[in-house]
């Protein structure tokens, strides 16, 4: 994008967030229309069903438009690629987020940015809003406090928590991974796979490719690879990926790691790939630069130093990985099936499904992960993910019992196409009171 | 309401909850229709909206929602005044409250139920808020731990915070008092006023008449009348009204205080009052019998007790004194002024505007508080107690500077038109897809 195309979008993303000063609002579930209406929804009548609640807790999942709602939380220390910004700049984020969780997923999202950037206030925060929600999002919190952040919560909650950097990322790499490794013939489970950057996503791309088996990853940050026994620059969760990646302990700068390698992820930063490291990959490299606003190479460098398959974060060339295609489908999948908490197989699932949104036939170069001239397609995937996973966390013995694996499926096709339609008013409604 | 009536309204209430899963959700500003909205709205347009919030924060208030966004938080230890429930029995009411914030003040206003009783916990969790919101509704949290919590968050937090149980009772209860004894020819100035209850009700009704220069006001607790001296079950908000009101230093029971009084006023509970009591005050004794569900007398044997004028909570009898008449149309104009702070010029404005929406031709004995036949009428109570906030919160130096008292009216009626016909938009969406 040149400089006027920027200045451009920089215009009219400001004038669209001032015009309706933001983009989501609290709506009425039921409507008021007379006194009667009002004592059964406010009192006298609702003391009736806080009474309900109190003999069973269970019940405000019925009761209340808990089961639905979560919250995506955030102290603004990594806003999108960009650093701590404070909480205030989180906001805008936050809300998009929410509204790509309604319109495509049917999930009600609460944007929260906190303000305290202390580990212990925000795990007390999330514990707190508990009774009010039926899952988390933990959304561009700096590492490593967001690990501790989420193991913590993982153990405290018991609620479902969803660190989309690391989860939502690796879900979607895994699924462009899977489509280029099979344009260009080779197999995750012997690919050499060369992940820099050590942050969320560096990590649960480590993890995700781990539990599909990947034969052989190894994880490189500033320091050079991560390997069992590395001194410098470690904490518990790089520890980890010593333990679980890098079997050859191989150690050393990116540029050593990368020689022979058939797959370069980059989450780190712009300028941290360089055509000379392309040039001495193995035959058809496979280069995912992720770094958003900008990637490490440019997708044409990479391509000029020989890389078979480019995959960035931008829209503007062919092959965008980004979370979106992800969140939506994955919580809407684990509201229905009341997903008591996130399992690898849940991920796995999730990937699959948008890895195979992709036909064989459309399968190219340019092509290995899902990407639509029209939005409707965009919430069949959704629709498509929200299934897989729900019927994942059956399998994985963590839904609500009440849950039945066949009618997931059917439920969960019903409940996004009425959100669909409602959504659809909605917009109208919006549009004329612009 | 006889026993059928009561399983009746409790049976349709169950329902009604249950059909939707409760009444409020999370619903888009705006309309994403293809890929460049997306790139407008979330990323990479999104990216420039953080950038101008870090370098104002200020302006979190223009380009997110937050300017329009308010908490309202509970734990759930005095639900309604069935006592300490739990915070998930909460929600139902917390979400009705939220649906009328909306539907008749254009108020977005979430519903948190927190997971903890401690006072600091609370406290802690309403400040890390503060990014997201512009004002606070804190509701049915016990006394006095309620008055701490207010108390030291309108020291900490620097955005407007009220009390609904304290400052919403308080407002309504003072405008259908001063209807009450212009009915019967009496004078706020020299009236004898006595309130039964020192919870957050009685502080905030003793706060409003204090303000509003009532000659006499006795406060009452279980321990009989409450005066400067007095030793057995105080705290400090009890020393405060003892400070200012008995300055006769009244003591005793309260069927010996309420002798000769002009008004009762009880916020305490069932059974609280007897005909006997009614039976010893002035002439034209004017009764509020307050308490939820059960008044502390029935309507009609306070009438038989000689009772001139009686109120209750309930919508069943005549005089229906209940909160939901000054909260929404309350924030609506506190927020269009960007008020920081809720000032007595801010309760007092609210106060007299819902006391002169009974026309004087239509003031009785029956009629000292504004009623509906139509919802209508009750959009246009919440637009005139706005457009008297927000004139009150710019008269008291509290409004932001750039809010101009001449059109915050104008503002306040074209938002609230706006919202009205959006919601009539939403409920005929919301019934065509239930």
């Amino acid at each position: 994008m040149g400089e006027t195309g920027e200045r451009e979008l920089m215009e009219k993303a400001l004038a669209a967030h001032r015009k309706r000063s933001g983009k989501v609002e609290i709506a009425g579930k039921v409507a008021i229309k007379d006194e009667d209406d009002l004592s059964i929804y406010y009192t006298p009548g609702v003391a009736y069903v806080a009474a309900a609640i109190r003999e069973n807790a269970a019940l405000s999942y019925e009761y209340t438009n808990r089961a639905n709602t979560i919250a995506i939380v955030s102290d603004g220390t990594r806003v999108l690629g960009l650093g701590d910004l404070g909480p205030e700049s989180e906001m805008p984020i936050l809300e998009g987020k929410a509204l790509l969780f309604k319109k495509f997923g049917g999930v009600d999202a609460i944007p929260i940015c906190v303000g305290s950037k202390n580990e212990d206030d925000i795990v007390r925060f999330v514990e707190m809003l508990k009774p009010s929600i039926a899952a988390v999002n933990i959304e561009d919190i700096e590492t490593p406090k967001a690990f501790s952040i989420t193991r913590r919560l993982e153990e405290s909650l018991g609620l479902p928590l969803f660190h989309d950097d690391r989860r939502g990322t690796a879900i979607v790499v895994r699924s462009a991974l899977i489509n280029a490794l099979a344009v260009v013939g080779k197999r995750l489970g012997s690919a050499k796979i060369v992940i820099n950057g050590a942050g969320a996503a560096g990590l649960g791309i480590a993890e995700i490719l781990c539990a599909s088996k990947a034969g052989n990853v190894v994880v490189c940050d500033t320091a050079g690879a991560i390997y069992k026994g590395r001194r410098e620059n470690m904490n518990a969760f790089k520890e980890w990926i010593a333990e679980a990646t890098n079997s050859r302990k191989e150690s050393g700068a990116l540029i050593d790691i990368v020689k022979g390698a058939d797959v370069l992820i980059g989450v780190s930063k712009k300028g941290a790939f360089t055509k000379e490291m392309i040039s001495t990959m193995a035959r058809d490299p496979v280069v995912f630069a992720l770094a958003n606003p900008d990637p490490e190479i440019d997708y044409h460098e990479a391509k000029d130093a020989g890389a078979s398959i480019v995959a960035t974060g931008s829209s503007r060339q062919p092959n965008q990985v980004n979370n979106y295609l992800a969140f939506p489908g994955f919580f809407r999948g684990m509201l229905s099936a009341h997903a008591s908490k996130v399992t690898d197989e849940m991920t796995l699932a999730a990937s699959d499904a948008i890895a195979t949104f992709v036909k064989r036939k459309q399968r190219s170069a340019e092509h290995i992960i899902p990407r639509f001239g029209d939005l409707k397609e965009y919430t069949s995937l959704a629709v498509r993910i929200a299934t897989r996973v729900a019927e994942a966390a059956v399998s994985a013995g963590v839904a609500n019992a009440h849950v039945d694996k066949n009618i997931v499926r059917d439920e969960t096709k019903k409940m996004l196409s009425l959100y669909r339609k409602k959504e659809k008013g909605l917009d109208k409604l919006n549009k004329r009171y612009e």
